[in-house]
This record gives C-alpha cells, structure tokens and sequence, in this order.
C-alpha cells in the first residue's frame, strides 16, 4: 500500500473503532510512538508495537470516550496528518475534557514507523 | 525563543498577516519548505528563505485571499503544527476553493529549520 492507501485505511480503522486491527495490520513491528509529554510516570516514547498496543490498552482502562471525530487524512510524500477531536473523562480524576491534537505518521517501506501527536500548550 | 514561544509567534504573524516578518525573525536561511506537490511548473521543494520569500510573492500575485483560519500551534519535542483554513480564488482561472491544510514545523537552534504542508487527497 502506498502513503495514501495506508492513511485512508487508518483512518478507517479510527473511524469504526478498530484501531486494534488499525494497529496490526499498518504499523512495523518496531514501530515507536511519540506523545507530547509523559503522562502519569509513563515514558512518552513507545517503542515496539507490544507497547503502542500497552499504551492503548492504558488508555481505554483509564478513559471513557464520549466522542472521537477526526478529519484527514493530509498527505505530504511518505508521512501524512491526521487531526483528532477528543471528548473524554479521566475515570480516575472525574474530569471531563475536549481536546484537539494533530497526529503525524511516517510511512517506511509500505508500514507506518512512527507516530507522533502534537498537543497545545497548557494555558 | 523556545518551539513554543516560536510557533506562537508564527500564529501571530499570520492572524495579523504579517508573513514577511515572520518569515525573515523566525526562518533559519537555510529553511527548506516542502509543498505536497509541484504546483504550476514550480519545484515542491523551496531552498533557502530567499526561495520561500518567492513563493509567498508568487502566491500573493496569483491569488485572492478571501478569508484565512488557523488552528494551533500545536506541539511535539522541538516540532510544532498548525492547521490553515483557506479560502482563496486563483486570478488566472477564477477557481474558488476553500481548502484546509496541516503544516508541519521544525526548529532547530532556535530557528524554522523546515516546513512542509499537508494536504486532503485530490477526490
């Protein structure tokens, strides 16, 4: 698959909410992650596809989604954009928020290398 | 300046339409822009802010900026993004369009090293 098809499945993937198969069949399997900052003592690089998948599997137990719309998929060469719109409660906290991210991914040799999400700055 | 205190000056300039400015404090001269495509016989690639000037004169001389948005910046490491709204009529052929964009930014030793623009796929 080329840079295109790949992003186009991907968002597919987040679109049905099965980024578990998103995950399996579009990323290398030494694939790494990169989020804006730690979050809760845990590294904000992920190497591996066993630990994105970890780092989901945190996420799902740790939040509960109200709403997830995205828009993209934006092409440039070998790596394409996606930009996320959360709406989520942290079951832990209690506290509801909304945010909006850019997602980055970099496509080497038909599967995704890398991840990387761009936050705004805390105010 | 720090990534943030750049990519909230870029967003600055560009509300207040002062892209020159921006482009001659915050660029490295060696700044590289990479469209994701070739428009009208021109090269994806401008090297150098003398090149990236030319681009941003050869746009201003061949379109109508009807309304411009952006979102952001929104930030990774020493990376940033921003998300351009852009409704513009082309002088040459009368084509409206609106089109939304990701651009991605990239600093090094305290200045725009690279920027390259993301776009939909063409339908």
């Amino acid at each position: 698959m080329n840079t295109q098809e790949i992003a186009e499945k991907l968002c597919e993937h987040c679109r049905n909410h099965t980024e578990t198969q998103g995950l399996e069949d579009l990323y290398a399997d030494n694939a790494v992650s990169v989020e804006p900052m730690a979050m809760e003592g845990m590294s904000p690089i992920s190497e591996g596809k066993g630990a994105i998948h970890a780092k989901h599997e945190w996420w799902n137990e740790n939040f509960e989604v109200h709403g997830a719309e995205l828009e993209g998929p934006f092409i440039n060469g070998n790596k394409f954009s996606i930009v996320f719109e959360i709406d989520a409660t942290d079951k832990n906290s209690g506290q509801r928020w909304k945010s909006k991210e850019v997602a980055l991914y970099e496509v080497e040799e038909g599967k995704i290398a890398r991840e990387s999400f761009f936050m705004l700055p805390m105010a």
